[in-house]
């Protein structure tokens, strides 16, 4: 029963073992149409990437993900440590054939939710002591052993161990985090050994845009293929996270990917998408729609309200996924009533399906030279 | 908000209003291969109808349905007519337009689930009054209202209005009961009126050979496209049912279908075809797939055992279904571990492949000439 995959033989092993490039196809103001190569196929961006924790983007399974225009997905590296573990995944030939999931995957370093749900840690220079949130037993997380996990895992972006600090933070605080966040991801570059993956560096800071252009500086003095903006969506005013990414995003390396993480609602996304950042993840989109919560053009629907109990429409005339061409507002009231697992799914399906289909319209109304516009009627309707 | 669906021009339509043909194919012994016509479709017997309470398969899309083989699936009166009521459904277009099935659906009485869900309830010869489980709202529900709601729901085929009795229970209470689901089936047969519909009786009885057989004469003296055993999986011992169905399962009449309701495991199915039945139904594939166990052809496992942990090998080597064709069982123990979504609709997509493809089986053996053994062939393995 203990026979293990070799992961040389699995089913999805890497297309290709010189990834990154990456290619700026049109630009308007700000806002980039661009395409980057991963191991796994290329994506084209903005691009926005449904998060899958625990090996499985909840309630979907590959093939319907493809069918809505998924490119990329997330896995998280603290929740795929804790269980099943990473050495597990990869006995079993790596993430990608576990899940059966041939396209690229994004794995965060386990640093975000190291604060955000861990109860006890203590930090210090060698990285992090914590408790795990199922049953308390103790782990120790580096940027060593996170750089290890997410090889293990076989993903094709992998993502720089980071401190995230709390909001709001004193100054000095956050600088001294900054300050090692750099160090620590000197010690990740010097532990990727695997080529067929691409480190993204995380450029921390809080709110304060002094901090935020010295550690971009500190984080691009490390040369990588890729840059992402961390420590965002933790309890800060929505404005503030705008206005600063407005303010340097477009700072950021013009060569490389720019990643904005865990952001965030359709408004955030075409905000950003205008101050240059060109990649998205949120759990949002999933979440909300478990619980009922559908994203139209027509704005947010709770799905459980009386007035759609005999609506024979779809949850949004505009949209063209398999919920809204085949599925009535009353049906998806009354599943969501009953409890059935089948809300869940027809949830997730309009939810993701729309986020994806804002991102290759934004690409196209880019490419098409009427970036504006769009921007603008999405404003309109999102605010 | 309010807008009715016309049912006229209702998506899914039925297809003929002269449904009800029935033609045996073949046979071999008692057990027998046909075809039943209904208003949405064939139904090749023997056949297992996956249940759909509350107008949803749980955790199954109508084309991972059709996918897997199903034919024909099942709707519960009494849960559809607490909630969302059959005068929705009505008003949507019917069931198969509100949840999307295009195929035929078969509905219960409602009398099995008011003796079973229902703490509190008086019955008498007009009918039962019964509390709602969901929120202790008075029902009363009598032959003629089951016929409206079945009718209303656009079921292909309706199921009369019985009593089921408890297990044990008196002769003297047995035969009273029976008595009255004749007279009850006599005002069942009289309210319908839908000429798209099919009206099946049911015959009761207990586990008394005698009382079977005058409740069997009863009901075979209403002229009706169908007959079932109902009363079965009340708790009374499986051999009990099996010896009793053997014995006169193939007294039904020869020239209809013949449907053991609420039975049962695979040996079940493969004992009861051999006795003469058509057509089944049951809960027990999907409910314990969310559960974890799944029916192979090595026997029952339970996916959460820690001996799966690391292998890498499908849930069933001789399966050609979605689950076992992409996933292996370290991954699907995993998502069971972890309260995964995706692991209730793999294993759902296994158990009812499982049940399916083994009436399909079963059909083709008799078919072929090779059902005896087949038959030996399924108890050997399942015993």
């Amino acid at each position: 029963m203990e026979e293990i995959v070799n992961p040389t033989q699995a089913k999805f092993a890497p297309i290709t073992d010189a990834p990154g490039k990456f290619t700026v196809e049109a630009t308007a103001g700000k806002a980039r149409a661009a395409k980057l190569e991963t191991a796994h196929g290329p994506v084209e961006t903005p691009v926005f990437m449904p998060v899958g924790t625990k090996a499985t983007v909840k309630a979907m399974l590959p093939e319907e993900l493809k069918d809505i225009g998924a490119q990329i997905i997330l896995g998280n590296t603290y929740h795929l440590h804790l269980r099943p573990t990473s050495e597990l995944i990869k006995s079993q030939g790596g993430l990608h054939q576990f899940m059966n999931w041939d396209g690229p995957i994004l794995t965060d370093s386990g640093g975000f939710q190291v604060f955000s749900l861990s109860g006890l840690r203590k930090i210090n220079e060698e990285g992090v002591e914590f408790k795990s949130h199922i049953d308390g037993a103790k782990f120790f997380m580096s940027p060593e052993s996170s750089m290890e996990i997410q090889m293990n895992l076989g993903s094709d972006i992998i993502m720089a161990f980071d401190e995230c600090v709390e909001y709001p933070a004193e100054k000095s605080r956050i600088k001294e985090s900054m300050d090692m966040t750099h160090r620590w991801l000197e010690r990740c570059k010097a532990a990727m050994t695997r080529k067929e993956s691409l480190l993204f560096g995380i450029v921390q800071g809080g709110l304060d845009i002094e901090l935020r252009r010295e550690s971009l500086k500190q984080i691009t003095s490390v040369d990588l293929p890729g840059y992402a903006l961390g420590g965002f969506s933790v309890g800060e005013p929505i404005h503030l996270m705008h206005d600063l990414v407005k303010e340097m995003g477009h700072e950021m390396p013009e060569e490389k990917p720019r990643y904005l993480m865990g952001v965030g609602t359709p408004l955030d996304l075409i905000l950003m998408v205008d101050a240059g950042i060109d990649m998205f993840d949120c759990v949002m989109p999933t979440r909300v729609a478990r619980n009922g919560t559908l994203y139209t053009w027509q704005g947010k629907i709770s799905i459980k309200r009386s007035e759609y109990k005999n609506d024979p429409s779809p949850l949004d005339p505009e949209c063209e996924c398999y919920t809204c061409k085949n599925y009535s507002k009353a049906y998806l009231r009354h599943l969501f009533v009953a409890g059935e697992i089948l809300s869940s799914r027809l949830n997730t399906i309009h939810n993701l399906h729309f986020y994806l289909h804002l991102m290759k319209k934004a690409r196209k109304a880019i490419q098409d030279g009427v970036w504006e516009s769009f921007r603008d009627h999405c404003l309109a309707r999102f605010s």
